[in-house]
């Protein structure tokens, strides 16, 4: 890479979000989208004429094989993130994958491996660790405000969009959980899922994860393709204060409130507590909303030039995995708790 | 009982809910309340102050003992619920219980053969089947509007009120049990259950639960002792429409989507439908709204009276109770699915 | 008055209004209620049979004349407040009347003399001046925390209770009014009116009032007895912060906003300032929420012993009509500003 | 023009709103945007970079002396539409000015009377008569499903954009008045407005008007810069039913409700009406959203090609432009009703 120019980067997968990378990408300074790779005739064609002098091609490899190319963005189904993501890495490219990293853990440790081992940047896209709202909150439970943590209960529920390939847990629930980890630093240690298939074989279209944490927390999260109302609700209870995050509001994402269970004196008998609530104020804090996809795909750039750990990197992207692949065990075996393995810290705390 | 005077009615249990139940059934033309028992001072001499004339008692007795007396209304522990009701029945007393019926099936069992036997009206609090909400919702199912019922996710949240003797589940859930037993006019084959202790030793104050019905219906259910907002909602997903119930709105308790998930032609591959999505009209639908309790005063008496059965009656508080203890098997087990046995379908058709 | 003794209240006026301040009065310690005056037949029977024991009667003057009786309360149609309220002063009882004090400043005036010369109690119901989230509002106001009071804006509307006898702004405007005079502590120094009739002839039935007031502050009020939906809204715009009060809201019924335009540097030219918008944090205080006509009725009796000033005496509730006579001056007028005169400042601030 | 070749088109003003016209009509195909004109030369330069090829000019008069240019699109301070939109009728151009048309009454009629005589499109930018919400709306009171409208109450306010040129009421009322002059096809008979400086000298920030119309409906509308929170508020009470048009609200901005207020038989004394209330059923129509200004700007180029008259043309803008101009007087008089003149009934209906 050539310190003052310009990084060069190439998209495969010109689908439902690749033009809003490429969109987002194109308004950074210090990068330029040069390739753009698609199967599909209709949709190369219409990147070709959206962006007069790109270098449109059907061939993966025209993008591996271009010395001058510094990074790639894998943009494509999950079931080909990981040949396309191994490719782009042995290529010595720096490499984006949207989420999840890879439809197999072991698959997922694959390329974190290579990725280390050639000293490349390996991003994942878990656009929300990115957003306002969600680094927000991390600030306000890192601050110790809210006092511990003891229950996170997320809601993603929407009709539509149900996908041929993955169930609703591996299409939405990425999300809440790459949301989790951030917020709590931690990876559960062990998972039960229970979902419904309605309308397409073998693919869950309504399910529920909830999530036992090695700090003591508890979370469930609820995730639907059928659903009247857009929801998009994080509620998050610590020992003396709680946390709303609905990202459906346009301006007040987040709400703290003032409110908890207070334990009174001990008694003889231990499971004798004394309780009371405590009700206090409510606040919604002001921040600036700058668009999440931009900050991610800026911090990518940022990465790759200095070296530094993604927050959102392999490493992170693996934790995800596992729990996705604890979940689809448990959701197979009548919702059984399974526990999650192999698991280091994430090195998300660093950010 | 003498057809043309008003029924006597005596209360055990003059606590949170006690007093509700004797301000409605006061309010009520064709009967009248005159006794009140209480094992509490305080709570004894309270009621006889409100209620001049009343026969205030220590002494249970007192009330199965009067000849004199058509009724028992016994709003007291869960735990004492069986013992309790039982003494009332062998009495020869029409019983109404709050809910749960008892806090066990086979004492449940027990009331609802002995209630049989003697030919006595027995019925259990479950107030929702009461509101008019819950049953316009009901019209709008059986009108078949919304096409079969695929999907029910329910939630109760709020801070606050922590029992000390029975967990979330069985203080919260039987709400949601008693409205979707209604509602589908089925009993679930089986029932998934996990939670989460983090106040009283023991007892669960956050839960989820999931339901399979017969028909093919899946049911989610998410009650919490602790939660910053109060949350009163249950969306009904339909194969042709979908309803958005939410008691804490005012007057728009119910919603209507004219929104569904469409299937295209049918393809070889019999995992292969082509989607798509139906958008149309919300309505909400208006409605009188009397006050639940009320109602099912009215309808005790009414029962009574007529000797039919209660829409809340045994059979159907029997049923409840049923998934209760299998969701408590599951809670104990890791979450696995608990078949629920010994369910004839609800008589709750009748009504 | 015998100071150790209930005080002894009459009620004149058994109709929409009546049985509230019966039933709050009967919940209070210190006084009882022990006749009920009314015209009508249905209504006092009613009364007669609800409150067993209380003396019904038609004759008003059965409530003047009785030696033992301390207090009338007078919750009459408006044309009727004064010749009833002077009977009552003139009988030496201590008054309540229902809001506004007379359909004519003149009248009210009279009562207000009269009261003082004969060193009664003379009370009006602006029941929001004892409610929580106005006081609350208030004591955020006078903190300074919001800065210089400049803006207010007012919605009071619904459909339905079009009045026979007096137009919308008689109706619902006192509310808002003396919640603006209590808030702010001075009476307007004009007020224009504009309005309209719908549907009973001379009635207007939607209307719009905007108040100028000696500190430069400015107030639009509106009021309708159309409207799909219930609103009961106060904004109040401060130098510093905003106010939201949303007297629909459940629990959450005021809002701080630390919004506010910033002036920038002087500039040569005195029009010219340079503007920002400063943004910061909302909260929402937590008070509890006492029923506030309950407290109204203690603040009554407390008057009446104490012989204290009421914050909503008559020297307040004059000043209510002095806004509302000049309002229909102006609504006469084709809608231009009349002078309020005659007003001191509201003795409010005593409280 | 040349029937089969795109539209040739130039912009004057690149500063708030500019941008927004040059991307919309960039997305259309059947036109082209060629010239960017603007005084300020960061927002040139900025104009310039964005789109590449594009003539960048200081000079009005580069775009009125093009002979290839077929139509000026003007963007800048109101005080200047009558100048630049004249010289741009006079170079022959179909002229599209911001809202509102001019600054006088005056001035609005000689650029209608020059466009009319020099057979040119004029058009102005009232963006909300090509919302789907609104045409809606107007679809909805136009069937008769409302019965007659009676009253209307709109609201539009926000913190912020304090104009340093314009007051309140020329910023934000256009859009309400050129919303109801569509919905109602009918221009009001006289004006009233009151209104408030608080921050710069001479420009009311705060003001609301009201407005007869020939019809009997009475409307009235609240602007304001100082508002904590941003309302977007249109409630249409028709002698059937209620129209809530709140655009706001991402997915359900109109709801239609089924109550009204119904007259009971006639009395003899002509004053004399029985009223009850009916309420039924609220629905909220499905509709799909595309982008107002694209909408818009699609239809000036059709009026170009085939000569229609636009339904927000210089006749319509100038009766928004009579109704401001005869709230200006009212304000400066004490908010009295003042007439409005020489207003035809607008051509919207032919639309």
């Amino acid at each position: 890479m050539k310190d003052n120019l310009p990084l060069r980067i190439g998209l495969a997968g010109y689908g439902y979000w690749g033009p809003n990378l490429v969109r987002n990408f194109r308004s950074l300074d210090d990068c330029c989208v040069t390739h753009i790779c698609d199967v599909d005739v209709t949709r190369l064609s219409q990147a070709a004429r959206r962006h007069p002098g790109i270098r449109a091609t059907h061939h993966f490899e025209d993008l591996t094989k271009d010395p001058d190319l510094d990074a790639i963005i894998i943009s494509v189904p999950t079931a080909l993130h990981y040949e396309l993501g191994m490719q782009s890495l042995l290529a010595g490219k720096h490499t984006f994958i949207e989420k999840p990293l890879a439809d197999a853990v072991d698959k997922g440790e694959d390329l974190v491996a290579t990725a280390h081992e050639l000293s490349l940047t390996l991003m994942v896209g878990h656009t929300f660790v990115y957003s306002a709202p969600v680094r927000r909150t991390r600030e306000i439970i890192r601050s110790g405000e809210i006092g511990d943590v003891i229950y996170i209960n997320a809601q993603r529920l929407n009709l539509g969009l149900l996908q041929p390939d993955i169930n609703v847990v591996w299409d939405l629930a990425p999300h809440d959980i790459s949301i989790l980890l951030y917020l709590l630093q931690e990876t559960p240690s062990s998972v039960g899922c229970q979902g419904k298939v309605h309308y397409l074989k073998g693919i869950e279209d309504v399910a529920g994860l909830w999530l036992h944490f090695p700090s003591g927390a508890f979370a469930m999260i609820q995730t639907s393709w059928l659903d009247p109302c857009k929801t998009r609700l994080i509620n998050i209870v610590g020992s003396r204060k709680m946390i709303r995050y609905d990202d459906t509001e346009p301006l007040e994402k987040i709400k703290v409130y003032d409110k908890c269970v207070e334990r009174g004196p001990y008694y003889t008998d231990p499971g004798q507590f004394q309780l009371a609530y405590h009700y206090g104020d409510m606040y919604a804090p002001w921040f600036d909303q700058p668009e999440p996809l931009k900050v991610e795909c800026q911090h990518f750039l940022e990465c790759i030039r200095t070296g530094a750990p993604s927050i959102s990197g392999g490493t992170q992207a693996l934790q995800v995995l596992r729990v996705l692949e604890a979940a689809s065990i448990s959701l197979r075996d009548g919702g059984k708790q399974v526990p999650i393995t192999g698991g280091a810290k994430p090195a998300l705390s660093q950010a």
